[in-house]
Protein backbone atom coordinates (compact mmCIF):
# COMPACT_ATOMS: atom_id res chain seq x y z
CA UNK A 1 0.00 0.00 0.00
CA UNK A 2 1.22 3.56 -1.16
CA UNK A 3 1.34 5.76 1.94
CA UNK A 4 1.33 9.86 1.58
CA UNK A 5 2.00 12.60 3.82
CA UNK A 6 -1.29 15.05 4.78
CA UNK A 7 0.02 16.74 1.71
CA UNK A 8 -0.01 14.02 -0.90
CA UNK A 9 3.13 13.62 -1.11
CA UNK A 10 4.47 9.85 -1.01
CA UNK A 11 6.20 8.49 1.76
CA UNK A 12 8.88 6.56 1.54
CA UNK A 13 11.04 5.01 4.12
CA UNK A 14 14.68 4.31 3.54
CA UNK A 15 15.62 0.90 2.98
CA UNK A 16 19.04 -0.28 1.98
CA UNK A 17 20.09 -0.90 -2.10
CA UNK A 18 19.78 -3.89 -3.15
CA UNK A 19 22.71 -5.46 -5.01
CA UNK A 20 20.92 -4.75 -8.29
CA UNK A 21 20.31 -1.54 -8.13
CA UNK A 22 23.99 -0.44 -6.78
CA UNK A 23 25.62 -2.36 -9.58
CA UNK A 24 24.10 -1.17 -12.67
CA UNK A 25 25.75 2.72 -11.90
CA UNK A 26 23.84 5.55 -13.30
CA UNK A 27 25.17 9.06 -13.23
CA UNK A 28 22.37 12.04 -12.24
CA UNK A 29 19.04 11.14 -10.90
CA UNK A 30 18.69 7.84 -10.13
CA UNK A 31 14.42 7.78 -9.83
CA UNK A 32 15.23 7.79 -6.15
CA UNK A 33 13.36 10.75 -4.42
CA UNK A 34 15.81 13.57 -3.58
CA UNK A 35 15.09 12.55 0.31
CA UNK A 36 16.56 9.15 -0.21
CA UNK A 37 19.29 10.89 -2.15
CA UNK A 38 20.05 13.60 0.23
CA UNK A 39 19.71 10.36 3.42
CA UNK A 40 22.31 8.30 1.57
CA UNK A 41 24.77 11.26 1.25
CA UNK A 42 24.08 12.02 4.99
CA UNK A 43 24.93 8.23 5.77
CA UNK A 44 28.28 8.77 3.58
CA UNK A 45 29.24 11.72 5.51
CA UNK A 46 28.79 10.24 8.84
CA UNK A 47 30.10 6.84 8.06
CA UNK A 48 33.25 8.63 7.29
CA UNK A 49 33.37 10.94 10.03
CA UNK A 50 32.94 14.24 7.74
CA UNK A 51 29.72 16.02 9.18
CA UNK A 52 27.00 14.60 11.47
CA UNK A 53 23.96 15.86 9.75
CA UNK A 54 20.39 13.62 10.39
CA UNK A 55 16.67 13.54 9.02
CA UNK A 56 14.49 14.28 11.28
CA UNK A 57 11.72 11.63 12.28
CA UNK A 58 8.35 12.74 11.36
CA UNK A 59 6.29 14.48 13.72
CA UNK A 60 3.12 12.27 15.20
CA UNK A 61 0.52 13.19 17.38
CA UNK A 62 0.20 9.53 19.23
CA UNK A 63 -3.79 8.90 20.65
CA UNK A 64 -4.01 5.55 21.16
CA UNK A 65 -1.48 2.68 21.97
CA UNK A 66 -2.02 -1.00 22.19
CA UNK A 67 0.42 -3.38 24.92
CA UNK A 68 -0.14 -6.52 23.77
CA UNK A 69 1.69 -9.33 26.42
CA UNK A 70 4.95 -11.07 24.68
CA UNK A 71 5.23 -7.99 21.89
CA UNK A 72 6.10 -4.64 20.76
CA UNK A 73 3.91 -1.93 22.03
CA UNK A 74 1.44 -1.03 18.83
CA UNK A 75 0.29 2.58 17.43
CA UNK A 76 -3.14 2.57 16.89
CA UNK A 77 -4.28 5.72 16.60
CA UNK A 78 -2.02 8.64 15.29
CA UNK A 79 -1.89 11.60 13.38
CA UNK A 80 0.98 13.45 10.73
CA UNK A 81 1.43 16.87 12.51
CA UNK A 82 2.63 19.90 10.48
CA UNK A 83 6.70 19.88 11.24
CA UNK A 84 7.91 22.85 13.13
CA UNK A 85 11.20 22.97 11.74
CA UNK A 86 13.15 21.88 8.87
CA UNK A 87 14.04 18.11 8.15
CA UNK A 88 17.99 18.32 8.40
CA UNK A 89 20.20 19.85 10.69
CA UNK A 90 23.67 18.63 12.21
CA UNK A 91 26.68 19.64 12.75
CA UNK A 92 30.18 20.47 10.54
CA UNK A 93 33.22 21.29 11.53
CA UNK A 94 32.03 23.26 14.19
CA UNK A 95 29.21 24.39 11.95
CA UNK A 96 25.34 24.44 12.80
CA UNK A 97 23.52 23.31 9.58
CA UNK A 98 20.36 23.32 9.21
CA UNK A 99 18.56 22.98 5.58
CA UNK A 100 15.09 21.77 3.32
CA UNK A 101 15.48 19.34 0.38
CA UNK A 102 12.82 19.97 -1.93
CA UNK A 103 11.73 19.38 -5.43
CA UNK A 104 9.63 20.68 -8.25
CA UNK A 105 8.46 20.18 -11.48
CA UNK A 106 8.47 23.39 -12.57
CA UNK A 107 10.72 24.48 -15.15
CA UNK A 108 11.08 28.04 -14.73
CA UNK A 109 10.64 28.81 -11.01
CA UNK A 110 10.51 27.46 -7.42
CA UNK A 111 7.04 27.58 -5.92
CA UNK A 112 7.39 29.80 -2.65
CA UNK A 113 4.05 27.20 -1.66
CA UNK A 114 6.85 24.47 -0.91
CA UNK A 115 7.39 26.51 2.55
CA UNK A 116 5.34 26.25 5.45
CA UNK A 117 5.42 30.11 7.44
CA UNK A 118 7.09 28.78 10.07
CA UNK A 119 9.71 26.63 8.38
CA UNK A 120 10.66 30.31 6.85
CA UNK A 121 10.79 31.71 10.90
CA UNK A 122 12.74 28.91 12.13
CA UNK A 123 15.42 29.15 9.15
CA UNK A 124 15.83 33.03 10.11
CA UNK A 125 16.03 31.75 13.90
CA UNK A 126 18.79 29.87 13.01
CA UNK A 127 20.63 32.75 10.80
CA UNK A 128 20.16 34.77 13.44
CA UNK A 129 22.43 32.38 15.48
CA UNK A 130 25.34 32.30 12.76
CA UNK A 131 23.58 29.05 11.81
CA UNK A 132 24.31 27.93 8.21
CA UNK A 133 21.09 27.46 6.79
CA UNK A 134 20.01 26.53 2.84
CA UNK A 135 17.38 24.61 0.74
CA UNK A 136 18.81 21.88 -1.17
CA UNK A 137 16.58 22.57 -4.59
CA UNK A 138 16.01 20.30 -7.46
CA UNK A 139 14.36 20.98 -10.62
CA UNK A 140 13.30 17.56 -12.03
CA UNK A 141 12.87 18.05 -15.43
CA UNK A 142 15.70 19.75 -15.86
CA UNK A 143 17.55 17.71 -13.71
CA UNK A 144 19.20 20.48 -11.92
CA UNK A 145 20.08 20.82 -8.47
CA UNK A 146 21.12 23.78 -6.49
CA UNK A 147 22.03 24.71 -3.20
CA UNK A 148 19.74 27.99 -2.49
CA UNK A 149 20.97 29.86 0.25
CA UNK A 150 18.42 31.06 3.04
CA UNK A 151 18.96 34.85 1.93
CA UNK A 152 17.56 34.28 -1.75
CA UNK A 153 14.43 32.58 0.38
CA UNK A 154 13.84 34.76 2.72
CA UNK A 155 14.19 37.66 0.12
CA UNK A 156 11.61 36.40 -1.95
CA UNK A 157 9.29 35.15 0.68
CA UNK A 158 9.16 38.33 2.35
CA UNK A 159 7.84 40.25 -0.81
CA UNK A 160 5.25 37.82 -1.54
CA UNK A 161 2.59 39.56 -0.02
CA UNK A 162 3.75 42.75 -0.94
CA UNK A 163 1.24 44.36 -4.76
CA UNK A 164 3.98 43.49 -7.10
CA UNK A 165 5.27 40.17 -5.01
CA UNK A 166 5.51 37.07 -6.78
CA UNK A 167 4.83 33.58 -5.55
CA UNK A 168 8.39 31.70 -7.02
CA UNK A 169 11.70 31.99 -6.93
CA UNK A 170 12.80 32.27 -10.67
CA UNK A 171 14.78 29.12 -11.57
CA UNK A 172 17.53 32.15 -12.91
CA UNK A 173 17.64 33.87 -9.34
CA UNK A 174 18.91 30.38 -7.92
CA UNK A 175 21.02 29.76 -10.42
CA UNK A 176 22.85 33.00 -10.19
CA UNK A 177 22.76 32.82 -6.01
CA UNK A 178 23.17 29.79 -5.45
CA UNK A 179 25.78 27.16 -6.11
CA UNK A 180 25.05 24.20 -8.48
CA UNK A 181 25.03 20.76 -7.13
CA UNK A 182 26.53 17.84 -9.47
CA UNK A 183 25.76 14.70 -9.04
CA UNK A 184 28.64 11.94 -7.19
CA UNK A 185 28.44 8.62 -7.23
CA UNK A 186 29.52 8.66 -3.02
CA UNK A 187 28.55 10.81 -1.95
CA UNK A 188 25.24 11.07 -4.27
CA UNK A 189 25.17 14.84 -3.72
CA UNK A 190 28.13 16.71 -2.62
CA UNK A 191 26.43 19.68 -1.02
CA UNK A 192 29.18 20.28 1.51
CA UNK A 193 31.74 21.20 -1.00
CA UNK A 194 29.26 24.12 -1.87
CA UNK A 195 29.11 24.70 2.24
CA UNK A 196 32.30 24.98 1.80
CA UNK A 197 32.15 27.91 -0.45
CA UNK A 198 29.05 29.49 1.38
CA UNK A 199 31.16 29.53 4.64
CA UNK A 200 34.39 30.95 2.87
CA UNK B 1 -5.02 6.02 29.14
CA UNK B 2 -1.39 6.03 30.11
CA UNK B 3 1.11 5.86 27.06
CA UNK B 4 4.48 4.31 27.14
CA UNK B 5 7.67 4.00 25.30
CA UNK B 6 8.98 0.63 24.75
CA UNK B 7 11.43 0.54 27.90
CA UNK B 8 8.40 0.91 30.11
CA UNK B 9 9.07 5.35 30.65
CA UNK B 10 5.78 7.27 30.28
CA UNK B 11 5.04 8.88 27.05
CA UNK B 12 4.33 12.49 28.28
CA UNK B 13 2.97 14.72 25.26
CA UNK B 14 4.11 18.46 25.88
CA UNK B 15 0.77 20.56 26.28
CA UNK B 16 0.61 24.12 27.57
CA UNK B 17 0.11 24.86 31.34
CA UNK B 18 -3.11 25.67 32.61
CA UNK B 19 -3.76 28.73 34.21
CA UNK B 20 -3.94 27.34 37.80
CA UNK B 21 -0.57 25.25 37.58
CA UNK B 22 0.83 28.37 36.02
CA UNK B 23 -0.15 30.48 38.82
CA UNK B 24 0.81 28.53 41.41
CA UNK B 25 4.72 29.55 41.78
CA UNK B 26 6.93 26.66 43.10
CA UNK B 27 10.94 26.69 42.71
CA UNK B 28 12.56 23.96 42.31
CA UNK B 29 10.84 20.76 40.98
CA UNK B 30 7.47 21.25 40.76
CA UNK B 31 6.43 17.76 39.91
CA UNK B 32 7.37 17.91 35.92
CA UNK B 33 9.19 15.60 34.17
CA UNK B 34 12.28 17.28 32.96
CA UNK B 35 11.79 16.36 29.41
CA UNK B 36 8.50 19.03 30.31
CA UNK B 37 11.20 21.58 32.17
CA UNK B 38 13.67 21.48 29.26
CA UNK B 39 11.09 21.85 26.50
CA UNK B 40 9.73 25.11 28.66
CA UNK B 41 13.29 26.12 29.08
CA UNK B 42 13.63 25.89 24.82
CA UNK B 43 10.70 27.50 24.58
CA UNK B 44 11.70 30.14 26.27
CA UNK B 45 15.27 30.25 24.60
CA UNK B 46 13.82 30.35 21.39
CA UNK B 47 10.78 33.15 21.90
CA UNK B 48 13.29 35.37 23.18
CA UNK B 49 16.21 34.49 20.44
CA UNK B 50 18.23 33.53 22.58
CA UNK B 51 19.00 29.83 20.99
CA UNK B 52 17.15 27.87 18.83
CA UNK B 53 16.87 24.41 20.91
CA UNK B 54 14.01 21.63 19.56
CA UNK B 55 13.38 18.09 21.10
CA UNK B 56 13.16 15.76 18.25
CA UNK B 57 9.88 13.96 17.17
CA UNK B 58 9.87 10.44 18.58
CA UNK B 59 11.07 7.99 15.80
CA UNK B 60 8.04 5.75 14.30
CA UNK B 61 8.05 2.43 11.57
CA UNK B 62 4.53 2.99 10.31
CA UNK B 63 3.10 0.01 8.55
CA UNK B 64 -0.76 1.34 8.04
CA UNK B 65 -2.42 4.32 7.14
CA UNK B 66 -5.74 4.92 6.45
CA UNK B 67 -7.36 7.97 4.58
CA UNK B 68 -10.59 8.54 5.34
CA UNK B 69 -12.51 10.97 2.75
CA UNK B 70 -12.73 14.75 3.92
CA UNK B 71 -10.59 14.31 6.79
CA UNK B 72 -7.15 13.54 7.73
CA UNK B 73 -4.90 10.69 7.22
CA UNK B 74 -5.04 7.66 10.28
CA UNK B 75 -2.01 6.27 11.69
CA UNK B 76 -3.77 2.54 11.73
CA UNK B 77 -0.48 0.94 12.86
CA UNK B 78 3.16 2.02 13.68
CA UNK B 79 5.66 0.98 16.03
CA UNK B 80 8.06 2.93 17.96
CA UNK B 81 11.82 2.56 16.68
CA UNK B 82 14.28 3.05 19.14
CA UNK B 83 16.23 6.59 18.41
CA UNK B 84 19.86 6.54 16.43
CA UNK B 85 20.58 9.77 17.98
CA UNK B 86 19.87 12.06 21.18
CA UNK B 87 16.71 14.09 22.35
CA UNK B 88 17.77 17.73 21.87
CA UNK B 89 19.90 19.84 19.78
CA UNK B 90 20.45 23.13 18.24
CA UNK B 91 22.19 26.32 17.63
CA UNK B 92 23.14 28.87 20.41
CA UNK B 93 25.49 31.43 19.02
CA UNK B 94 26.94 29.93 16.31
CA UNK B 95 27.41 26.57 18.44
CA UNK B 96 26.16 23.36 17.49
CA UNK B 97 24.22 22.27 20.84
CA UNK B 98 23.58 18.83 21.33
CA UNK B 99 22.28 16.81 24.58
CA UNK B 100 20.39 14.34 26.27
CA UNK B 101 18.26 14.97 29.29
CA UNK B 102 17.79 12.44 32.41
CA UNK B 103 16.38 11.06 35.32
CA UNK B 104 17.39 8.84 38.22
CA UNK B 105 16.07 7.89 41.67
CA UNK B 106 19.50 6.48 42.69
CA UNK B 107 21.20 8.85 45.08
CA UNK B 108 24.56 7.81 44.95
CA UNK B 109 25.29 7.42 40.83
CA UNK B 110 24.22 7.76 37.20
CA UNK B 111 23.20 4.44 35.78
CA UNK B 112 25.02 4.48 31.82
CA UNK B 113 22.14 1.62 31.19
CA UNK B 114 20.09 5.66 30.82
CA UNK B 115 22.54 5.54 27.56
CA UNK B 116 22.30 3.58 24.01
CA UNK B 117 25.55 2.83 22.38
CA UNK B 118 24.49 4.34 19.13
CA UNK B 119 23.27 7.48 21.23
CA UNK B 120 27.54 7.36 22.99
CA UNK B 121 28.38 7.31 19.18
CA UNK B 122 26.22 9.97 18.26
CA UNK B 123 27.86 12.20 20.84
CA UNK B 124 31.25 11.51 20.36
CA UNK B 125 30.64 11.59 16.27
CA UNK B 126 29.36 15.17 17.11
CA UNK B 127 32.27 16.53 19.96
CA UNK B 128 35.07 15.47 16.77
CA UNK B 129 32.91 17.62 14.65
CA UNK B 130 33.21 20.64 17.63
CA UNK B 131 29.97 20.08 18.64
CA UNK B 132 28.83 21.61 22.63
CA UNK B 133 27.57 18.09 24.02
CA UNK B 134 26.45 16.86 27.55
CA UNK B 135 23.42 15.69 29.35
CA UNK B 136 21.70 16.94 31.58
CA UNK B 137 21.09 14.70 34.71
CA UNK B 138 18.67 14.95 37.64
CA UNK B 139 19.12 13.27 40.72
CA UNK B 140 15.56 12.75 41.21
CA UNK B 141 15.12 12.34 45.25
CA UNK B 142 18.07 14.65 45.96
CA UNK B 143 16.52 17.01 43.56
CA UNK B 144 20.11 17.93 42.28
CA UNK B 145 20.44 18.69 38.93
CA UNK B 146 23.47 19.19 36.57
CA UNK B 147 25.41 19.42 33.09
CA UNK B 148 27.58 16.78 32.83
CA UNK B 149 29.79 17.00 29.79
CA UNK B 150 30.13 14.78 26.94
CA UNK B 151 33.70 13.45 28.20
CA UNK B 152 32.53 12.45 31.72
CA UNK B 153 30.25 10.15 30.42
CA UNK B 154 32.61 8.63 27.46
CA UNK B 155 34.94 8.40 29.80
CA UNK B 156 32.91 6.36 32.14
CA UNK B 157 31.46 4.56 29.37
CA UNK B 158 34.19 3.44 27.76
CA UNK B 159 35.74 1.47 30.85
CA UNK B 160 32.69 -0.69 32.15
CA UNK B 161 33.61 -3.44 29.94
CA UNK B 162 36.90 -3.34 31.29
CA UNK B 163 37.49 -6.49 33.92
CA UNK B 164 37.19 -3.27 37.05
CA UNK B 165 34.54 -1.45 35.24
CA UNK B 166 31.69 -0.21 36.66
CA UNK B 167 28.19 0.26 35.33
CA UNK B 168 27.69 3.71 36.92
CA UNK B 169 29.17 7.74 37.21
CA UNK B 170 29.55 8.49 40.77
CA UNK B 171 27.23 11.03 41.99
CA UNK B 172 30.60 13.06 43.23
CA UNK B 173 32.01 12.75 40.19
CA UNK B 174 29.14 14.24 37.96
CA UNK B 175 29.27 17.42 40.99
CA UNK B 176 32.82 18.05 40.59
CA UNK B 177 33.11 17.79 36.57
CA UNK B 178 29.45 18.84 36.13
CA UNK B 179 28.28 22.23 36.50
CA UNK B 180 25.29 22.16 39.04
CA UNK B 181 22.17 23.95 37.80
CA UNK B 182 19.94 25.90 39.92
CA UNK B 183 16.12 25.87 39.34
CA UNK B 184 14.60 29.80 38.27
CA UNK B 185 11.41 30.50 37.36
CA UNK B 186 12.39 31.68 33.35
CA UNK B 187 13.92 29.60 31.72
CA UNK B 188 13.21 26.95 34.37
CA UNK B 189 16.70 25.38 33.85
CA UNK B 190 18.85 27.65 32.94
CA UNK B 191 21.61 25.49 31.31
CA UNK B 192 22.42 27.81 28.78
CA UNK B 193 24.40 29.56 31.67
CA UNK B 194 26.29 26.22 32.49
CA UNK B 195 26.97 26.22 28.74
CA UNK B 196 28.83 29.58 28.36
CA UNK B 197 30.95 27.97 31.26
CA UNK B 198 31.91 25.05 29.03
CA UNK B 199 32.38 27.24 25.66
CA UNK B 200 34.52 30.11 28.08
Amino acid sequence: MALKYPDGRPFQQSTPLSRSKRTSVQYGNRGMSLEQEINETNKYYRVNGIAVIHKKPIPIQIVNVDYPKRSAAVIREAYFKQPSTTDYNGVYQGHYLDFEAKETRNKTAFPLSNFHAHQVDHLKACVAQNGICFTIVRFTVLDELYLMPAATLFRYWDQQTSATGRKSIPREVIAAEGISLQYGLNPRIPYLDAVNQLIG
